[in-house]
């Protein structure tokens, strides 16, 4: 027990510090280890998995509704990235550059990809022709680099894992459906699988992707109040055609140009999952996404025929169950702790005296709870207590963000809330970006999203009192 | 049928033109495109999904084995490259350097990594301090840099992707048992999935990798009797670990050095199954690994009926087997043309007289034969089929390769061979570096490996008479 204590506190409470706590877990759950590159982690083996296990879903997702995967070259010449110039502007500032191949230097240099607009347009342009050649629907495993001054692991790095869906459409009209069809892929996947609720809506002009027409966001609310952009779709219109020239025969044979989307989700979502759930005793994973979703520490393992039943009971939860068991000479306290650290869903607990009774204990992770559980039946059990805490935690989250979603009328309550209640706040817009601006400078919140459920919170704008256009939720954001 | 055979007149003839064959057929079945960055190939959907199918193999084998998947950040600091003199010297010359990050220019160079060895190293300083984190089994997906001044889809090129096992091991035994073990892995994969025979052994000092005691090597044969190294796998000893200061404390408290292995195969299997299993038809795929293994070509569409039957017939065989069905309204003569190109094992055809009959025909890839079929159990019928073409690929390949590998006792008829007969030279070899280069300078062919099953082919060295130490399969090689 003195050891359980001790591996606990050596986390920085949530409440004292909640970045040390986020950098205490991701260090102590083995999630992430620095490397000598500045700004650049490993992704350790636990971290991997979560992360395979995000891929898996989506990809899977993403097939059923037709799309196919591709791998572009990592890196893009100079000249290519300036083909669209809001793009290059964009990302130029935040690029690394290879300027040399061996010991010759470069007669154009090429940055190493922080997205893949640029070759899936000049890939776009060289394979499509006709109608019949449309829609194409693709999509990248891949990682990108940004060249970022300050770093956090997950939320911002010089390197991360992303995918990233690049599609070509005849009609503006399939290429808005697409943008708004995956957003709500992720919208659903981030619900559903990670437990964490999201608000759907529309980046405002400034906030939107360099070079998209629209951008549309996924936004979640972290444990702190803090908001995170979760997943964002763009909808590009026909400029990136214009610019690399994309053009198909239509079917009166006239050239036309194609409408693109984008659209992409990252490791920063494992980022989401540890700030969302997380406590002060280390992780707590949704049971869906979980690389392990029970774990059996056998009790008083010296005894006879603990070790053998443990191992029994191991082997049929496996069966159905991301099950695994903890045989080494390790402390039932250590391990208790450890899988805590983990953020396991559920432990399962058997000793002597369980065996004799045929039960065992189960113990939940986002409660705490002990429960007595039959053998019998026991994978039926654990699947049904997997499933209430999936749905509990997704409650919870559901519940903190409500009470932690503000509604601003003027703009001294505004600058109050955002200074004094972490969390999102509502309000009426003008549409105008000098009061985005503004509010951004005095307050440090941004325009997390234009949502899709508006609401009429007046008919001024929380900033200028001038006409509002839009109701908008604001925040500080990771 | 005029648009078939135009179609199939459009590739170069393997018999006349290899490398021109390969190179149609890698733009032709849809599995390269080119891009404006020399040497950086788009892997399209077709090639990707040849790639993913091959991963999952891989990687659920690998994981059975107790490996775990991690992601090491893409960019190498000079410095860390620089720690081990071997690996340095090997790797430096080809390698991409990053110089800026925006628009700052970096106080350390870095280059885009080529191989992992030295990010693994430096992790496994960080994370292995007992025996009891050993052994330390991982791998990782990812694509590699080489810059390379020829290059060739699949088979050379500037960027590619692979996978890397690095392992950490206690005892030197253990170490050299991990590399034969995922050598056998690959070897396993290659002849029952890629229907391709390899023959295994170890390289010698000259071609080994840089920094290792030892590499062994699984080598095909590829139609135009060129050899293709197709997989490595490698044993550091504990050279690596010194450099970097890899140290673990054993049972006794005292410090110790790791042993390392790694090992990887990469997108150049694609290549290989391209020049072992294709002809002048275009590709041919193993079913066990093809994106697609029949193909549904339905006859005469317009009558009633056709379309509903073989979508039925679709369905069907998807619950078991990776089936499609073109209803398109191009010819049939275009689609027989279209999936022999790609590779597809099976095509099933099936117009308004087979429906009656209760049948469909069969035609297979490798063979071209027609087998009219019953529609009763038609997927048992079809699983069958491939199976018997996986089979027969394999057993057409092993031909192939004994027919082409031949046996050298002196220099005047190894030169002769190797001029004359395209294929493996089996001859005695004294061990000596110098005979190695004068062959390599002589003929072109290079020590392929030192296979496992040496057989004794006399008693002198082939090139310099001096005793024979080992007995070496040469070649030609890609």
């Amino acid at each position: 027990m003195s050891k359980e204590k001790k591996l606990v506190e050596e986390i920085t409470s949530m409440d004292e510090d909640f970045a040390r706590w986020y950098t205490d877990i991701v260090k102590k759950a083995d999630l992430i280890e620095y490397t000598s590159i500045k700004g650049c982690c490993v992704f350790r083996p636990y971290a991997y998995a979560l992360w395979e296990n995000i891929q898996h879903v989506l990809d899977s997702k993403f097939k059923e509704l037709g799309h196919e995967n591709v791998y572009m070259p990592m890196f893009i010449p100079e000249s290519l990235l300036e083909k669209e110039k809001d793009h290059v502007e964009g990302f130029a500032p935040e690029v690394a550059w290879v300027t040399h191949g061996g010991n010759e230097k470069l007669q154009e240099r090429m940055c190493v990809r922080p997205t893949s607009e640029t070759l899936f347009c000049e890939h776009y342009k060289n394979i499509i022709q006709s109608h019949r050649d449309l829609p194409k629907l693709y999509n990248q495993w891949c990682s990108v680099v940004r060249w970022e001054k300050t770093t956090r692991p997950f939320l911002r790095s010089m390197e991360f894992l992303w995918q990233e869906g690049h599609t070509a459409h005849a009609t503006a009209e399939e290429a808005q459906e697409e943008t708004i069809r995956m957003l709500n892929v992720y919208a659903d996947f981030c619900e559903q699988y990670l437990a964490i609720p999201v608000v759907k809506g529309r980046k405002t002009d400034k906030e939107k992707f360099a070079g998209a027409v629209a951008t549309y966001t996924i936004e979640s609310l972290m444990h702190d109040g803090k908001a995170l952009q979760s997943g964002t779709s763009h909808n590009f219109g026909d400029g990136f055609a214009k610019a690399f020239g994309i053009q198909y025969s239509d079917k009166d044979n006239k050239l036309q140009h194609v409408f693109q989307t984008s659209w992409g989700v990252t490791t920063r979502l494992i980022g989401a999952i540890i700030m969302v759930h997380g406590d002060n005793s280390g992780l707590v994973l949704p049971p869906k996404i979980a690389p392990k979703q029970v774990m059996i520490v056998p009790i008083a393992m010296h005894k006879e025929g603990v070790k053998e039943k443990a191992q029994e009971l191991c082997d049929t939860l496996k069966k159905t169950l991301r099950a695994d068991i903890d045989l080494s000479d390790k402390t039932p306290g250590w391990k208790f702790a450890e899988y805590e650290m983990k953020g396991i869903p559920v432990r399962l607990e058997i000793g002597p005296k369980d065996i004799e009774n045929n039960s065992c204990v189960l113990v939940r992770r986002d409660t705490g709870e002990k429960i007595a559980a039959s053998l019998d039946n026991i994978a039926e059990t654990v699947a049904a207590l997997l499933e209430d805490i999936q749905n509990n935690l997704f409650t919870k989250a559901l519940e903190h963000r409500n009470e932690h979603t503000y509604t601003a009328e003027d703009y001294d309550s505004f600058k109050e809330i955002v200074e004094t209640k972490p969390g999102f706040v509502k309000s009426m817009w003008c549409g105008d970006e000098a009061c985005e601006n503004k509010i951004k400078e005095d307050t440090g919140a941004t325009a997390r999203c234009m949502p899709f459920e508006q609401e009429n919170l007046g008919t001024k704008c929380v900033c200028c009192g001038k006409e509002a256009k839009k109701m908008v939720y604001w925040g500080r954001a990771y």
